[in-house]
């Protein structure tokens, strides 16, 4: 411990649950389920290579020099066309990923103690870019069709009780998996107008989807009451940090102010080198690869769980798109726990609870089919339905060890 | 304005000058003393496309992929080797720019109305990155040797309103180009243990000097009493946004948790380009390249104020490094003004006020002699000599006037 005074704000950011998997994954010998890590078998190197070469040959002297804190104006133009709602580039604002965004937009919107609402469960990054700002979390219930509309209502709150933001992933949630049902969509965008709160819609899986898109985004269904996060992690890379947010123009300014502040512009060289990469149409040709993987390697999860957890009383989500899918382990069963006997046996999975504001469900789990091969998964649920085999019969061993003594 | 309610920092959240100063200096046809831009002419094109095609090609699925929050390994080690103390690479923590540093101290350290102290003039971007916290930002008094040490001690305080940190800039100042003096160093870190302040050594120029390298960083005095801000933005390419900070390593991990909440990591592809570009001693050939370049322009600026301002009642600074010096106009004027009339003349240049936190000098200005050329340069010192003469002689057509009537 340090003997400098600190800020109150530090004694909520501790370790955390993802750094914590990110190392794991990276031990060797180890199949991760657990990272939301894009298969690197998506990054398209050669129209990176060929990018690199262009920009730093034809304008190496501006993408390698200090910029304007709302980014590169090619790349903002990109992003409003790429929209499926009228949005002027002057309301895109470029930002280091989008958890910088959750970043601008807790320290726009969050005093000490403010409310703010999110799913139950959310992104786990999310609770950690809201928490130094200090808020109030609330959380809203959801099943199979997303987040309940009546909760929201519920929890919405008035006056100084007023919630500041709903925080929303709307399409294959992470953790979950899960995707806001058409039927909620207006209902939700309605009821916070009504309230006058604004939703913060992340969007970051909504291009990979499996057999058909989802519904058309929020933002699109009032632009005015929404705050718009996009990536080109999931779509292109994670490890050129880019991301961008779309905001009412009222409230842009704040955001932009904030993101000077916190790092006066993101990485010009990725931005021209991804605008360029975007040139010509590449991510229509692209994206179509990455679903086509993901699909598959959703169904081998899917299929290797539906052979191997025959009869154990787990159930699961079915996404139709994104990276993630959601156990829930029988009664009594504690993820946390499995996960031990798991890494024992090199697998690895993200145990629920970390995705929970307050009372996480310890029998829930994140699986994601991303990262690792067919054959990585099929071997990986193996190991899992196996510890789960195990622990529900040393349990039935206990249970009738206490019945015979 | 938006109806929607907002943190209260948000008030303090303005449109920054340095926004409106980069802005500037991107109309075409302005000669601009204004910004803080490297010349894009040391940016080493050659380097960068060989280490872009040999990261992509060797390591693309890794430099490509999410990356734990405190850096490359490889890139951490080459900077705790670049220092001139003993670190461990464990201590460097790879930001987005050192602005990002910046954000996370106020981040760890202020909690609304914690008193913080920084030098007169200072970096405008720090005063910005330190706003949302909401501190009470104190300024200590400088003069032609740096920071007064007697001044940070009367300023230090107790208890409740002791300081929680102070932040230097030691080396070639943003703005004045003026040198903390060897004989104040081992003061001032002397006295920011007495006090248990913690020195926030920001040193984005002390590579740049043009004879004789600058005094030993006041961390290299006391690692444990500092946190050390570095950046590779004047010494490689700002575009990058690559900077990291040396923390003391019971610290650390709350500045790592705030990166990890703020963008979870740094750009792993910009991180791995320099990594590679660092191999073999680059910057020992290419440093000096820079040094050679800015004292060229440094003195091109220093000759050209010395023919134009001749009896103007003009003084100066004579930096021994970095990017900048610092004029003070003589009584009643004032450098906005000034600015105003430049401006018309395709001149810009940084009134000094803007880097104040209270009771700005309107008679200072900042100029850099980085970005200009030399031809450049002594025409716009023609341009800024002439609008000076003419404001004096226009107040004294106006005193005669006063006079006569």
């Amino acid at each position: 411990m340090t003997a400098w005074t600190l800020a109150q704000r530090t004694a909520g950011m501790n370790p955390s649950a993802l750094w914590e998997i990110l190392k794991l994954g990276e031990r060797p010998g180890v199949i991760s389920l657990a990272g939301g890590l894009p298969s690197p078998h998506t990054f398209p190197i050669d129209a990176f290579s060929e990018a690199a070469e262009h920009v730093l040959r034809s304008e190496g002297h501006l993408a390698l020099q200090y910029a304007g804190t709302d980014g590169h104006s090619g790349l903002r133009e990109a992003v409003a066309r790429s929209l499926p709602w009228k949005v002027d580039p002057a309301q895109v604002l470029i930002t280091t990923g989008s958890q910088q965004a959750l970043d601008l937009v807790a320290k726009v919107f969050v005093d000490p103690g403010s409310r703010i609402l999110v799913e139950a469960p959310t992104y786990l990054g999310a609770l950690h870019a809201f928490a130094p700002m200090q808020p109030r979390i609330d959380a809203v219930a959801s099943d199979d069709d997303g987040l309940v509309v009546e909760d929201f209502v519920h929890r919405a709150g008035n006056g100084a009780e007023r919630a500041r933001f709903l925080y929303v992933l709307p399409n294959f949630q992470n953790p979950t998996g899960r995707t806001l049902a058409e039927s909620r969509r207006d209902a939700l965008v309605q009821a916070a107008a009504a309230h006058n709160i604004p939703l913060i819609e992340d969007n970051p899986y909504g291009d990979l989807w499996f057999d058909q898109p989802p519904p058309a985004p929020l933002t699109a269904r009032n632009p005015e009451g929404c705050i718009y996060l996009g990536t080109f992690s999931k779509v292109l890379a994670p490890g050129l940090r880019l991301g961008y947010l779309v905001a009412p123009k009222a409230i842009y300014p704040k955001l932009m102010q904030a993101k000077q502040a916190a790092d006066l512009h993101t990485s010009s060289f990725n931005q021209h080198l991804v605008a360029q990469v975007l040139q010509g149409g590449f991510l229509q040709q692209h994206i179509p690869t990455i679903r086509a993987l993901y699909k598959r390697q959703c169904h081998a999860m899917l299929d290797a769980l539906q052979a191997q957890m025959q009869g154990l009383g787990v159930t699961w989500t079915r996404p139709a798109g994104g990276m993630f899918l959601w156990l829930r382990l029988p009664e009594g069963m504690d993820a946390t726990a499995l996960l031990h006997d798991c890494v024992q046996r090199n697998v690895a999975f993200t145990p629920g609870s970390a995705f929970y504001a307050h009372d996480g469900d310890p029998r829930t789990l994140r699986l994601s089919y991303v990262t690792a091969t067919e054959a990585q998964i099929r071997a990986a649920i193996a190991v899992i339905a196996d510890a789960v085999r195990t622990q529900l019969t040393a349990r039935g061993l206990q249970r009738a060890v206490a019945h015979t003594v």
